[in-house]
């Protein structure tokens, strides 16, 4: 699987995923352009890119203004497209921005991509999110889709749009769903970000570490460079048009689990549970982990990493770059976002739930 | 099931559906008000509403701009929630229009519901688009979601919306999933709203009736007066939250065998056959017709009208009224939209096919 010289575009290159997908193409030799406008909230940080700053073509742009870049889209042997917002607590507070960043920008985008490029392969990071609440485990790709947030039901919007372009022949997607990935480079400036990225943060700025419920839901985290492994594997592949795969971790913990390996790493930490919120009910889909054989079968692929050990890797490259990544002075920011583009309408819930 | 003294919503009110619905309950007691903004495309026509236009409040704004009547929505012991861009071809020729209409309007139109009426039940008019090309027949309510085109896409996002908000108790939603339903009131100025549509408009013109293919391909159409009753039975039910309910016709038919039915009521019109258009099979999908067990099992619902029955009712509705519903000088248009809020714009597929 070479990538010498494939010229490559990269919606959301700045994000954590994106930046260290732009590395690994940087080093196979590909020629990478990243597409990201810097969305306030959505992690973004030019500092991810650091190692490659001078490989790659950066167009600071949002994805859906790619009638402004036809060239960059023209040009490109593939795409992967993982711009978006993954917070599920942002899309319960503002689900306009929501469905702007994860509806409109990609149906304008691949609108583009049809005009300028069609049938070219394209992988989409979709998200576990679209299922909802498990009714069994390990999660396949058969289970139906009932999003339990706006987040969900956007993310699956755009997934439909890849499929639909490619059942007809206008694009060759491919859809991944990815469980929570962690590893260098996630954002922990911003709280809403999901439960691994709180975990780090505390463990870094040695916090206790709290745990909603018994802490015995079970999640199966998948390592940066496994999910990366998936993207180049399927940005490759000769599977059949608009295949959609589950991509999850090398083993299912239960939370509690998770923020032991934490506190442990981080020396020691204590570790609490905490009574859920209220309405944190209305959120939350209990446990999942993933069955990932179907994308084993046709790519040949398996997550590696061992969440201790990818744990401790990611540790380490905070503590190398703290200032990049967290403010000293103000550790736990207040989760909320800028106002965005004129589109931001609180939906008036009683009460929005933290996530884990 | 009393409607007397309700006070009920109606988003879509002077479309189709709407209208009858707007009727049949003014009909039955109810307080009816009805919010349509007259979309150009959409079927809205106020000469739908003549029988009752004394009787009903009008708000002619968009769904979407609900924040301009909460008192309407405040008062409404149920709202039906009609309001919608029906057509295929449409939705692939400006795909951000349809996106507007039952995407973002819908969006904002439930954030107001569970602002100003917390809980309200909210029948939604879904659609058997969703589901796409059939893996099996008759259609069941587990059948995977599928989608062919871009108004599959966003009715199903709706879908998801009214589903989500209801699995958290902020709503109380029930979605019906409509075949192609027919009856007074339909419009027949616009050539991509359906092959009914079209059946009936040659048939008033006394044109030749023209299917594509064999004409072998099934469908199940639903008499308006059938599918309101699924509607009213829907508003009043004590379901499970969350409901969603296939509504099909009496019986499936084939396109031939429905032209054939026309073309007689017509007077012995011809009918013929024509090879389909090359890009249509990207859109098609194959036969349909419905699995209503589910309703019939909780509501008590079932068809009654015969195709050929309410075929014969409808071309008696429109030869009373042909100048409201058809231009005698231009009875067969283009099939194009005005600019219409600013945001369209086209995607440039080769060839945009005709719809059955």
């Amino acid at each position: 699987m070479s990538y010498r010289n494939v010229s490559v575009l990269i919606t959301g290159g700045l994000g954590f995923i994106g930046s260290n997908l732009a590395i690994r193409l940087v080093e196979a030799g590909a020629r990478v352009t990243i597409v990201d406008p810097s969305v306030p909230g959505c992690g973004a940080n030019l500092f991810n890119i650091d190692p490659v700053r001078h490989d790659v073509e950066l167009i600071a742009r949002d994805c859906g203004d790619a009638e402004t870049f036809p060239q960059a889209i023209r040009r490109a042997d593939l795409i992967f497209n993982l711009a978006g917002e993954i917070s599920h607590i942002h899309s319960m507070e503002f689900p306009e921005r929501d469905l702007l960043i994860n509806g409109v920008s990609q149906l304008r985008f691949l609108q583009a991509c049809v005009r300028y490029n069609p049938g070219v392969r394209i992988v989409y990071a979709g998200t576990r999110q679209v299922y909802g609440k498990p009714d069994y485990l390990p999660m396949d790709e058969r289970h139906p889709v009932r999003p339990v947030d706006f987040n969900g039901v956007h993310k699956y919007a755009a997934n439909m749009y890849h499929l639909m372009l490619s059942r007809s022949g206008h694009l060759d997607a491919i859809v991944l769903r990815l469980t929570n990935v962690y590893g260098p480079r996630m954002t922990l400036r911003i709280p809403c970000q999901g439960f691994l990225s709180t975990f780090f943060r505390r463990v870094l700025t040695g916090q206790p570490l709290e745990v909603f419920g018994d802490g015995q839901q079970l999640r199966d985290p998948v390592y940066v460079d496994d999910a990366i492994e998936a993207f180049l594997l399927s940005g490759k592949c000769a599977a059949p048009e608009g295949r959609t795969y589950n991509v999850g971790g090398a083993r299912a913990l239960s939370l509690l689990q998770i923020a032991e390996i934490c506190a442990q790493l981080g020396g020691s930490l204590p570790v609490s549970l905490r009574p859920f919120p209220p309405d944190r009910a209305s959120i939350d889909i209990g446990s999942y982990y993933t069955d990932s054989r179907l994308i084993e079968r046709d790519l040949g692929w398996k997550p590696k990493t061992e969440f201790q050990q990818g744990a401790a890797t990611t540790l380490a490259y905070y503590r190398e770059h703290l200032a990049e990544y967290l403010d000293p002075a103000n550790p736990e920011p207040f989760c909320s976002l800028p106002e965005h583009q004129g589109v931001q309408r609180k939906l008036m819930y009683a009460t929005v739930p933290e996530e884990n």
